[in-house]
């Protein structure tokens, strides 16, 4: 066993078993899935069963003044997850209880380390419904999604994690635990800690316990498909049904790039001589056929092709699948594009007011061309949230470079179209100088001063956010 | 002209006539509308017309070290607008402009001075809904809601102002100017400021602009009344909804000393010999005629003596109109409970997870009782939010110290069930030592070093909250 003070007293805490210190391990806990994002070796990853061997492990960490890393499922795409070298990497794959599914409260009580389709499935036996589905969710973790404010595709007509979550169990910096939030509908008790910790990226405290609110299982829904001749007259057609009063419950872009990644990925008979397709639902109800009628209206006059409605519910799922397998086809797209399958994706996440979609459309083809870089985009048109995703030779310096501007671009051109540069990824590593921008020194200054109350020896996941 | 050298500042940063010291308005703007509540005499108060000029107000009164009390249409009801002796009152009544609406981005930016109703009708025009309504919608301001984070009828399915509120300018104690947020429908970048300013009445910064997500107009409605023999059965009829994965529009609580109090104050047929009255909507759409009779079925099997559905939208909105009523309505019952009109009204504002609602309603009435103060019950049931209004003689020391212990029992109560001791009015001066109960050590420690990292000189709002 390894040797350090650190590891004895954590030993002690948790046991032999929850502390572990196999180099290959430990290699395996260095970073989440964002390039371009530095990462160290942690010295120990532990596995604390509740949050009483959580509070042990910061406490212990931090008599030894050894930084505090957080880690759900490892899926983030932003670095904030990354370990820094010598860092105890807490790891919540033990603390994966749902605690409590309240069916007349409508509310569910986790451990962080639910997997999200978990605890999905869980409540959808009691006709209930968790909402937040990030791409991510099959594998990502609660209290990954609570720790990033992750978002997903329902989150134009039902909401982002955030708006799920009604109170948190937290350790912190100084090894005491805090309770925030509540188990009722409404509440306005103080300083809303619950919010002011969703999204913190670990930085502020560990979090032990998610209470969630939960809603009736859905509606079935009627989805319609609309091929463009140019992501601008997609993005138009966004605008166009904002300006309608319509909510679709899904609405999401793919372009050229990305369904010929998927059609590559697994055949499915997608349209990919279109340059971009929008993906939309509503649910059924009285004015789901009306609406669904406006919908493909809105999109012919946007420019649209072809217009259609999904025959049945099963054509309407694989078409949702398709979807869904665009991350992982445009990973194998990129990594294919390369010699040694050495191409990588560099994953932006921009959004902008809806109104302004069109024109961040027609910005990111221009970026594309001018810095000579392969974009493929995707994302939640519906609101205005797009995944610009930078193509690059991992092994070509010039090509990370041209990506890496292409990726500067992109932000700087979100932010000048009043919107943010980051929708629902989150700033870990990857973005703490856009966040810099995006937020002015006065919001910077108000970040550190709130940091500093919490966590004056900035143990908790130092480098991230800002 | 009164002489202090703070005013002499304040009249060369606003010029004179935003400056006022005539004692009959200082005495006008010492206490909004909650009972039990201290409050003071402000030296000043000034009327600034814009972001800059609020600042140079909190960096004059920073400079002589004097507290600032922000005020909006002082309706709040938990004291969080008192004046304390000699603060300046900074009243938000000449910042009262709507800058932007945009129906694509289904966003407008208000001035904190905004009335609700003046924003609800202005976005009306654009077809859109701004949905937060809280009972006095009609004079309350954008600034006060935000700042007290107010709820309303609508919250039941639509949610709270916090959820409406994507961005914020703010004055902070040190003079300089945060923006928080963003116009876009989703973002991620940093900690949640927004949410941190949200609903913490004035105690970190004074509140400039306001960004706030719009909906398209609401669908039409079906309305529902239903008798109950007990306040207790209503309650259960609550659960029952929950439970059946029903989402009604409104879903409100009436008893009978409320029902009394409306049909004296405006005679409209009410219903006066009901003990409870659920008055509930549904959002029109091909299951609402089945949600209602749902709806119907769950009310008839929890002891609904009648049941009914309105008959027209003219008697629905009458209905709305009556619950509408029942806060001035129980004031004038109040003020005419005792001799020389000085029966007044301890306003309480629990929330309870909605399967607790028959037992938080079992529980205030044997409070009455034992406290042998009368009671009446109103509220967003289907929040799980009661309002037990508690009648006191403000001329009797005894009768206040009746009406007081009730207030306290009914929060020890609301707490053991689960609840929280402010479902929306908030917590200002009223409910201090219940939100010290409510959060804990831990909790209030967090609240201050926030607090402490925000406004280290304690001169925003001093008193309020903690």
């Amino acid at each position: 066993m390894a040797a350090h003070p650190l590891l004895d007293d954590l030993r002690a805490a948790l046991g032999d078993a929850a502390v572990l210190t196999d180099p290959d391990l430990l290699a395996g806990h260095e970073r989440d899935e964002a390039d371009l994002c530095d990462s160290g070796t942690p010295l120990v990853v532990v596995r604390p069963r509740d949050t009483e061997e959580v509070a042990a492990v910061v406490r212990v960490a931090a008599r030894h003044g050894v930084p505090v890393v957080p880690q759900g499922a490892r899926t983030g795409l932003a670095g904030a997850a990354n370990a820094v070298d010598g860092a105890v990497v807490v790891s919540t794959v033990a603390m994966d209880a749902v605690r409590e599914i309240d069916p007349v409260s409508r509310i569910a009580v986790v451990q962080p380390g639910v997997v999200n389709a978990a605890l999905a499935r869980a409540v959808r036996e009691h006709g209930l419904w968790y909402p937040p589905d990030p791409g991510s969710w099959e594998s990502s973790t609660i209290g990954g999604n609570v720790a990033t404010n992750a978002g997903g595709m329902c989150c134009v007509k039902y909401g982002v994690t955030s708006e799920y979550v009604l109170g948190l169990e937290v350790v912190l910096a100084s090894g005491e635990v805090l309770r925030t939030g509540r188990r009722t509908a409404k509440g306005v008790a103080g300083y809303d800690l619950t919010r002011l910790f969703v999204g913190s990226e670990g930085t502020l405290g560990v979090i032990t316990e998610v209470t969630v609110a939960l809603r009736p299982a859905p509606e079935e829904s009627l989805t319609l498909v609309a091929v463009f001749p140019t992501v601008a007259t997609a993005g138009g057609a966004v605008a166009g049904i904002a300006e309608r009063g319509l909510t679709p419950s899904l609405l999401e872009l793919l372009d050229r790039t990305h369904l010929r990644a998927i059609e590559t990925y697994r055949p499915m008979g997608l349209r990919t001589d279109a340059e971009a397709l929008l993906l939309a639902a509503v649910d059924t109800g009285a004015r789901a056929a009306d609406d669904l009628a406006r919908l493909a209206e809105v999109c012919t006059a946007a420019g649209a092709d072809e217009v259609y409605a999904a025959t049945d519910a099963t054509e309407a799922a694989a078409l949702l699948q398709a979807r869904r397998l665009a991350h992982p086809a445009m990973e194998r797209f990129a990594a294919e594009t390369f010699p040694g399958g050495n191409g990588g994706l560099v994953i932006d996440d921009v959004a902008v007011p809806r109104g302004r979609l069109a024109e961040l459309l027609d910005g990111v083809a221009r970026i594309a061309e001018a810095c000579r870089v392969p974009i493929g985009v995707v994302g939640h048109a519906g609101d205005g949230n797009m995944h610009p995703n930078i193509v690059v030779d991992r092994a070509d310096p010039a090509s990370l470079a041209r990506g890496r501007r292409a990726f500067d671009e992109i932000m700087r051109l979100g932010l000048e179209l009043g919107g943010t540069c980051t929708g629902e990824h989150g700033v870990g590593l990857l973005k703490r100088d856009w966040l810099a921008r995006e937020i002015g020194p006065v919001g910077v200054r108000v970040h550190q001063a709130i940091k500093a109350a919490l966590d004056p020896a900035g143990l908790l996941n130092p480098g991230k956010v800002f």
